[in-house]
Order: C-alpha cells, then structure tokens, then sequence
C-alpha cells in the first residue's frame, strides 16, 4: 500500500475522532440544543391503563398490546437458568420482534467526517430532548419507503443515491428487558449535497465524544450506533501514520492506551480462546423462557395504575399520554417501562504486560438470542430511594477507590420511547499498575482489537457498546 | 517474535497437513479398515413404523418420536419464505435440540500432531463401516459422564487431564433436515498416554486428507470437525516460514493458491462490507417456519412403511431394525431419512488479482438458527434414477466442461445415525483465468483467510464446511 491510496475517505474515523472543531463549535451545538428545546412542547401525563388509546390486556396467556398488533407488547416469563446466583424468576418483558434500522448519515466537510444528529423527543426522557441518530425507522418504514409519511433522511439507508456503506450490523438491545429485540446499526456516507433541516446538526465524532462526558444528552440510539465505529481500522492506523504522524504523537495518557490496545492485532489463537470460552458457555448454561400472563407473574401486582413488583426494586409498566408539536400537535398514548435511581454499567480496565485489557463477563439475560452475550465488568439495576442497591462482584473498583482512576463517569438515559426514567451511570475505570484484581468466573480479560472485532459479530450486549462509544481518544490524561 | 517462540505446539496443524507418513502408513490403515469392517456383524433390515420398538406416531401436531423424550424425533413443518424460486412448501424434518459434542483427541508424536480416529458402523451407512472422530456424545454422555457407560475417551473432553484445546466451535449441520441443530465441534491435543483400542488409530491431518479423497469412508462427523481447522494459523505462516521454508517453497499448484488465498491477511473492511451482505440479508429475507401434524403435510404421503413425496424426491421418513455387535450383540430400531442417487455440493473457485477466491452463496433454510448461512456455490439433492436433477444456477461448471480444471471430486456420505444411504458428490472447481462467471444474487466472493475467519463465528453450514474440509495443501499440482 502506498501513501496515495491513503485517502482520506479510506480513513473516515480517526480523523473525525481527533476533530474537536467542525462545521459548528461545540458552544454553538448547546446553543442549538437548547433552542430545539424551548421550541417545541411536550407533555408526558401518567394515565391508568384504562385511559391508554388502542392500549389493552389481552390475548392468552395476557399481555399488554396495541390493537393493531403493531408497535410493541409486554408480555410476562418466567425465567429458569444455571448461571449466576438466581435460579428462577418472573418478570415482565418487551415483545418487539420487527427489525428497526438506527442509522447515522455521514458526510465529509473539509476532509473531516461530520456525522448527522438529530434533536428528538421521547416520553421517557427525563429531560425531554436527547440526540439521536439521523434516522429511527421501523421495518413498515423502510419496506414501504415510497408510500406515505417516512422519517427524515431515510432515503440514504435503503440504497438509493449514492452513498457508501461504513457500518451495517445486527445488535441486541437489553437483554434484561427486551426479548431477543435487536436493529439495524448503520452509518452511511454521502457525497450529495443534503438538504439541512432545522432538527439535525453536523457533528465531528470528537464533538460527539465530547458531549458525551456530559449527561443524558446522547440518546441510547446514537449510541448503540457509535459503538460500531472502530475507533480506527487497520489501514487508519497506517494512513494515519503515514500522513499525519505527529497528531498521533502527540497523544498521550489513557488515550495513548486505548490506541494501542486497539491496534495491537490479535492473534487467531486470541480468537480461538474467547470462542472456546462462549461455545463452553452455550452448552453449559441451562436457560429456559416461558411465557406467562402478565397478572399471573410470581412476585409482581397489577393494578389498574402499573404493573409492580411487591418489593419496588427493578421496574414498574405504567401508561402515559403524550401530547407533541410545535406547529401541528399530535398526540398519543402507549405504556413505558419505569425505572428507579440510577443503574451502574461499568468496565473495569488495566495495564497487563503493556496493554490496555477490558475485563468482559459473561451475560445471561432472558432476551437474549442465544444464551450468552458479552457484557461489561459490572451492570447493576438502579433501585428507589432509601432502597440499598444489589451487590455485584468488582463493584468495589467503581466506587472511587485508591486502586483505581477513573477514566469515564457520566450518566445516560435508555430508549426514551420504551423507557421512562431509565437511567445508568456510565464508568470506566483503569486499576493503577500492581492492583491484583481477582477475577470471578465468567469474566475474560480482552484488547480492543479483540473486542472491536467481535462487536462486529453481534456478541457484545448494549450496555458495554455503550460503554465503547464513551471512550474518547481526545482524552490527553 | 523469535524463532524460539515457534516449538512444534505452536504450529499443529500445518505440519501434520503436510505430513504423509505418520504412525502408520496409509496401505496399514486401508488394511485396518477392511479388518475392522470384517471383524463386526451389522445387519440393517427395513421394517414398517409399527415394528419400531419405542417409537411411534403421537402428540399435537403429530410427530415421530421416542417413548423416552428423548435422541429426536421426526415433526412437520410448513416453509415459506421470500427468498429463493419456491416461495413456500411443506416438509418433515428431524428436530434433535440437544447439543452433542463431536470431538477428536490428538497428540504429537515425533514432533507431528496425530488425529485418534474411530472405526464406526451406523445403520444409514452405504458401506456400514465408517471413519468417525475419536469421540461422539450426547449431552446426556457428557453431563453425567462419572456414572455408566461413557463414549470410549470422552474424559479427554470435559476438562480433565493435562489438555489443551485447540478447536471447540458450536457448528450447525443440514438447515434443510434439522430444526437448529448443532454440535460442539473440539479438538483437543494431548500429551498424557493414551491408551490403545482396537476400533482407534492414529492419523495424521496429511494422511486424513488423502483418504477423503477416497469415496464414503471419512463420515460427516469426521469432516465436521475437520472443518473447523485452519489450515495455518497467522503464527503458523510465520513459525513455519522460519523453521522449514524450503517446504513450502516446494509447494505448487492449486495447494501454493490455498495457502496464499489464506495467508492474505483481510482488511477489517473486508468484514464490514460481508457483514453487510449477511445483515441486508438478514433484514430483507422473510422465513416463517410452522409446526404441522406429519400426516397432514402437503405433497407427503403417510403410509406403514414411510412417509414419502408424491414426486419420488427429496427424501422418505422410513424405519430400520439393527443387529450390531463383535462380541456382545446388541439391537435396537430407529427411523431414518432415506435419501435417493447423489447430491452435488461444489465450490467455483477462481483466481482474481492474484489471490484465489471462493464463491460463497447465501443459503436460506427452514433449520437455520437465524435465517441465513454461508454455503458452497451450489447443494443440489440427489434424486432417484431416471428423474432428472434440479437445474440450479452454475451448475454447468460442475459438469467438467472446458471453463475450468477439477480440483476435488469425491462422493461423501451424510451421518449415518439419521440419513439412510444420504450421499453427496462434493467437487472444487477452478474457472480458467479469463472465464467472465456471471455472478448471481446471492452470492460472494470470498478469500480463504477471510472464510477461515467466518468459520470460527459458526457463519458456514455444513455442506460448505464439508468442502473446506476436502481442501488438501498435499496436492502438489
């Protein structure tokens, strides 16, 4: 390969990710967010599920569903398995087989990619107005492109004009909560002109980065989205090299780290290895999911108000009515997932033999497509007021210790339209050289390398790529 | 990396790939086969449905299964799907969901890795007799493997002793006959004693792939399995390089292309862009898959001695009584899947900008765990004499015309224990440099680096992987 064929449409993401300034300045997207905020209204009301329009109880065994049998259900299982410290239990879960495409379109402006975000409301963010991919589309949205009402923009994800392909991978959503769900993650690039729209902006990925230290702004689409970007691929780091070395040079700290931990190219036998542990994992972990009506859930209480467990932790089904607009108002209602506190989803992080390691647990969740997912060192639910929260192995080294520095602290908010109130801290955290963590069975320690090729093959579950897309090679610490 | 880092444990398989002689020559194990295939009685009788001892018709919808629960049992299903030329059809097929582990035991002696193969009959077999891999358990087996009588070595397999794994992959087999079936498929080297049994020998890769050129004795378990092993490693290019260049220099012919086609480091890009095609195919195809009672099933006939297609082809659900035993005899009855004349899998390879490719066809089939797998260029089924065989697209290049030199060409047999007389001719074809190949839908070409890659990701279904496992770098033509 030589220098030429180092174009810098060849090299789309590093350059994006170092870029702190754009077509706007990170003062202006405030400026924005914060008019697209004041200029539309949103009224989010909790309604008795009697009041949900089209909403019902039905169906056998019972669940909650929308007449036309579109959208979404939350039907109840009762869940057995071998893995973790609880046996069985019930509980209520989203059923929303469709395959939904989260896309992001992209464009370079000055060499630079910019990527096209977009202000948007949903009934359970707690504070209204997140950012979100250019697009969020249902199948009958992108099946039926050409007839009636579809989103903005949709028309680069299903192939017409021309755009070229960065991401296009199949990901799970939370496992915890959603039963085998999972979308389309797509980034595409543009050599067209697009048309602006006062609800989308153009952001560097550095800029993203940046609004990402900040809390529940980025919306859990955008980010499951981001977290397919490698955050260089093999020819980056050599056209990178070749053509602007000395940027790289100049970084240093934890971002340093995780470049190096990203192109030291694994070896097959790596692979070999975490396969082996998965494959060892699917044939050992007995899991099974049955449906159950959702008044019949062992531990949980329906009422004419929510769906409840009796102790107040995990999470409660209750309806809202929503009321839109800024010229024409819409208005709509539909139950949401309500959530308590604030969760913890944390990766714990070290230096071993020079390189940057993640530690990866094992996850066995219910909505899971096949048994086993990776998921992040910890992830904990968050819990009411006054209640104390579930201890779970290794949460110690996020709670500010002298072992370790943290890296990454910011709280997100998860899907806006399925979830009211959901909200996780967010925590990377690198134990200090010497540390001697004690590793519990069903964690593995991995390079991001390993893990960035994996990502491609749908084996990390949303809540560590929402941990990969925090991270930030602007970080110079 | 130093040359002292390359010992012989680094670098297993392509030493023994190259490795003709081994323990025993090959005129010895053709000698060992005819005694071990003299030494049994096996005798295989058709008997109706009604003389199955423990099995019979029963449940809703109606299937063929065992009194115990348990081995498999033989259901209805109606298909339909939006891709491919027949948009629906019904079918039985065998639903077996347990996981079974095929696995073969290898050890170095003189500094090259030997593979402990078995001697086995099963009642499906055209010649009785077959080459299976050292060990094949159910999950019963394997679960309680301290009580009863357990598969002849299988301790080498669930974690005891001083081993190391170098294979241990959960790999699918035939989407059009089983519902989501699939085995673990190991490898496990190891360097204790192992102690000698007469229906076992040792063989080395080199010799093995000699052999499957040789019709009908390496059975589908074997092949499976053999599937899974890289031809090299990344490590293994470079030990290998250092420690005995001058062999591979002397490599030509198809076997110099295999070996570049899989040293050919790919771009991560090279990903991207196949998990694009395997997530738009995904997305875009429309498979359902329903139960139905087997005597209701369109097309099929359920008598007393089978349940066939009113076509004469495809396949017919029949009953089998076995006699089998040296020593001790034993006997038991099962239902088969008989199948008619031979099949036809077959790769087009070809070379394009220097670097041999495969051509690799998106397989959609009412088995597969999730919609899509990667299989060969064309899988014709077999069908009885005097009825002429499918038309399929590129199938004229498997007909030996002057497009292209034959590479492979053998006849396999499918696993024994389930399929009655079920055969395949698997074929690897080389176009001519120059020849345009009028590429379908559906379809990708593919370097071996990147497909040995895919494999370990459990993307290729058995009829590819079959052909994979053919590819012999002793051919030095």
């Amino acid at each position: 390969m030589s220098k030429a064929d180092c174009g810098s449409s060849d090299m789309p993401f590093l350059r994006s990710e170092l870029a702190l300034e754009g077509r706007h300045t990170l003062d202006e997207f405030f400026e924005w967010y914060r008019e697209r905020l004041a200029s539309g209204t949103f009224q989010v009301r909790r309604v008795p599920f009697a009041e949900l329009d089209k909403w019902a109880f039905r169906g056998d065994p019972l669940r909650l569903s929308h007449d036309s049998g579109k959208f979404f259900s939350v039907e109840g299982v009762e869940v057995t398995t071998s893995f973790g410290a609880v046996p069985r239990w019930e509980q209520p879960i989203i059923n929303q087989p469709e395959i939904g495409i989260l896309g992001i379109l992209t464009k370079e402006f000055d060499g630079v990619l910019h990527f096209l975000m977009q202000a948007k409301m949903e009934p359970g963010n707690i504070n209204t107005l997140q950012i979100s991919p250019t697009v969020q589309a249902t199948k009958s949205n992108y099946t039926q492109v050409h007839k009636g009402n579809v989103p903005t923009y949709l028309e680069y994800f299903v192939g017409s004009g021309n755009t070229r392909i960065l991401v296009d991978q199949l990901q799970s959503e939370q496992g915890a909560r959603f039963l085998a769900k999972r979308n389309r993650n797509m980034i595409i690039e543009t050599r067209e002109d697009v048309e602006p729209h006062p609800d989308f902006i153009w952001l560097t990925l550095g800029q993203i980065k940046k609004i990402l230290a900040h809390d529940n702004i980025m919306n859990m689409d955008a980010r499951t989205v981001l977290s397919c970007v490698p955050y260089f691929t093999d020819r980056d780091i050599y056209c990178y090299d070749s053509v602007e070395r000395h940027v790289l040079e100049e970084i240093n700290g934890y971002s340093r780290k995780l470049i190096e931990s990203m192109s030291r190219q694994p070896e097959l036998t790596d692979f070999d290895r975490i396969i082996s542990w998965l494959t060892t994992l699917k044939c050992g972990v007995e899991m099974s999911v049955r449906r159950k009506p959702v008044d019949r859930l062992e531990g949980w209480r329906l009422t004419g108000d929510s769906l409840a467990h009796e102790s107040g932790r995990y999470f409660s089904v209750i309806g809202v009515e929503v009321r839109a607009g800024n010229r024409e108002v819409i208005s709509w209602s539909q139950p949401l997932l309500e959530h308590f506190g604030v969760g913890l989803c944390g990766f714990l992080t070290q230096m071993q033999d020079g390189v940057l390691q993640f530690l990866v647990s094992a996850r066995v969740e219910p909505g899971n497509r096949d048994i086993v997912e990776f998921g992040p060192t910890v992830a904990r639910s968050g819990v009411p007021d006054g209640v104390a929260p579930a201890p779970v192995p290794l949460a110690e080294y996020f709670s500010a210790g002298e072992d370790v520095e943290v890296v990454f602290d910011a709280v997100h908010s998860e899907e806006g339209g399925r979830f009211y109130h959901f909200r996780n801290r967010y925590m990377v955290v690198e134990a200090k050289p010497g540390v001697d963590v004690d590793v519990p069975d069903g964690c593995m320690w991995m390079t991001l390398a390993q893990i960035s090729r994996l990502i491609k093959f749908s084996l990390f579950n949303v809540e560590a790529r929402n941990l990969f897309a925090c991270l930030d090679l602007n970080m110079r610490t």
